[in-house]
């Protein structure tokens, strides 16, 4: 079907914008603070917060390791890291810069998940002193969300510092985008009633959302996956790939094709945006019936939601003034809380795939085209993930 | 005088002692949180704390690096620093078991000077790898309390540190005890009407309070100083001293005696204890009339009080069952706001000594034998500590 009404009909939020002042203002003096959990007003409460009292929990932990868990508040605690070369849209704008976003995603993970999160952002980005840093940091968090760090240098930091440390560590680049648009491409197919097994993707950019998007697709099911970069299709019929690339190249583009999103996009299903640049819309008009657009590139879309609807069923993006917003927050906050419920030393696929089912799952009854995902703030998303993710961490064996 | 009555009718807090129990149950969890500023409830606080509207702000910073000091939270953080080599008297536990203790320290960076604080404890006990660490994080915080690191490591890992960040970086063992050990001297001094300029001082214990403490002694104008170290009285007739006690015995010890505390304490004006060791009650007996007796070690004092005060007009321990607590607290909340408050690039000589006659001056009319500081709850004390420590940045013009 191409849908060519515009559908100028579909809800958006109307409300006052939002004004730079109004932002400026609610970012002063930041957005965090580190509270007491019960207050010391007494000489008896600072004998037991501090010296005399607390030198029995020292020597406790010291004698049973483990007790750490119980007795400080690293077990439940999230670094949220940074070398800031990879901030939201603006690029390598250094670690001072990215605090705002840090202190951001702290403050997501204290709303959705209850977890204590602190920001950590760092004045180097090699990928040893980062990888070094953080293991000798590793006594002060139970968790560590990487956050913002540039492509390709992401990946090998993500692995090494998985390799490192012995507890949850994901780049939320990279994997909280996939779930979130894992779990929105089950909300569509299922709308559309559709199989994930004779799908077409295409998947425009390779950073780091692209290839996780990619790879989680893969791993779902998806059997055709074309995945283009800034020169357009990649696949081994190119001889200037980086290591990153090459890998794209082996398993992505089973058809072979070379071009441009022009070649990529006629006859697929989905179209899967998550780069800077744009797409034509005659590309869009030639996917298949029943299409579906995630254009989710931030603060503009690689193609304009109604203009993607003339042509497509399913229309997403990363914004929040339209329907079915891609958004993040639906997935890291249940992840990491899940993760450190069941003690996990790491994050693996099938934990990432369950996260990805339980946010389908939390759309349930209310699943139509302007709802494929639960929306940014509801509540019943982060806890749901979480008891899923718990659940897999449990059945893989990956808990201490 | 030597007052041989014991002194057993002073005040002391009686009430139910704190059980084990009671200890862990407070640490069940940590005793920190995260927090937020302003809620996110809806989308509107979710485009402003987050994408869209976190941008504006990263940008900004991007563009005039100095606002990250009013729109993130780091220019009031200060981070509690350790690597658990000696952490309270318990020796080197390691970074792990230091936790409890750290997560203390913020607590009451909180609660007395409403400063942000997380506790980073380090997997490492290498000065290089300290030092280098804190330089990668030094986007992450706006001043370092460094926290129970062991003797002499600990005057190599502040001095460097000190140099390599431009922000308030204090080892509070050292200079945190020194200057409420200095505020205590002037008020027993002052209660006796006895002049620093004559005075003859013991100080028992050669690491990071000792060393801290007869320096800042020396500065404030007492002229004869003798160190003791477990082998006795440090000076220049000894001959395998390591570089931190050949610079003790340069500048202490002027009369050249040799021996140990008998030797050192007799006709001496105060005994500063700061080690875990005891002092025989004979040598306290064989200082001057009016003798001050600070008696530091915690939880056992170099000499109980009650058997001090058959000999001594002013006694202080560490403790809190006793009168005049020489409490850390008095001084470190209020040295970091201050320093904070008139964004200072580093602590001088010249603000530790305005701490001490501030947490002096709140003494004021209450001055007695028995309260010779302030109580460690005071709650008048951090902020005339920060406005006399703001004040003297600002006259030495170490402030940016």
């Amino acid at each position: 079907m191409t849908n060519t009404t515009p559908q100028t009909d579909q809800p958006t939020i109307a409300e006052a914008p939002i004004t730079e002042d109004e932002i400026f203002r609610a970012h002063e003096g930041g957005k965090l603070s580190v509270e007491l959990g019960a207050p010391i007003d007494t000489q008896r409460d600072l004998s037991i917060a501090y010296t005399p009292g607390v030198a029995q929990v020292s020597r406790a932990i010291a004698k049973e390791c483990d007790l750490v868990d119980k007795y400080t508040w690293t077990d439940r605690l999230v670094a949220v890291v940074s070398d800031g070369t990879a901030v939201l849209g603006l690029g390598d704008i250094g670690p001072r810069a990215s605090l705002p976003v840090m202190e951001g995603k702290s403050a997501l993970f204290r709303t959705f998940a209850g977890l204590n999160s602190i920001p950590l952002v760092l004045d180097t980005t090699d990928p040893d002193e980062i990888v070094e840093t953080l293991i000798r940091l590793r006594p002060s968090f139970g968790a560590v969300n990487l956050e913002d760090i540039s492509a390709p240098r992401c990946f090998e930091i993500e692995r090494r510092v998985i390799e490192a440390l012995d507890c949850p560590v994901m780049h939320d680049d990279q994997h909280g985008t996939a779930i979130v648009v894992l779990a929105a491409l089950k909300g569509a197919l299922t709308h559309l009633d559709k199989d994930i097994a004779g799908l077409k993707v295409v998947v425009s950019g390779a950073g780091a959302a692209g290839v996780a998007c990619s790879k989680i697709l893969q791993a779902a099911g998806v059997p055709d996956i074309i995945i283009l970069d800034s020169k357009g299709i990649i696949g081994e019929h190119l001889d200037d790939l980086n290591e990153f690339k090459a890998d794209l190249a082996s398993w992505s583009n089973p058809r072979g094709l070379s071009g441009g999103a022009a070649q990529a996009l006629a006859g697929a299903d989905v179209f899967l945006g998550v780069s800077a640049g744009t797409v034509p819309e005659e590309a869009i008009a030639s996917m298949n019936d029943d299409a579906i657009v995630f254009a989710l590139s931030n603060p503009d879309p690689e193609i304009h939601p109604e203009v993607a609807a003339r042509h497509a069923a399913v229309v997403a993006t990363g914004r929040s003034d339209f329907p079915n917003q891609i958004n993040n927050v639906l997935a890291f906050p249940g992840v990491f809380a899940g993760a450190l419920d069941a003690d996990a030393r790491r994050i693996t696929e099938g934990m990432k795939l369950a996260a990805a089912d339980a946010i389908f799952g939390v759309v349930g009854d209310d699943l139509a085209a302007d709802h494929i995902v639960p929306s940014a703030l509801d509540p019943r998303v982060a806890p749901a993930v979480a008891e899923a993710v718990a659940d897999a961490a449990r059945a893989e064996g990956v808990t201490r």
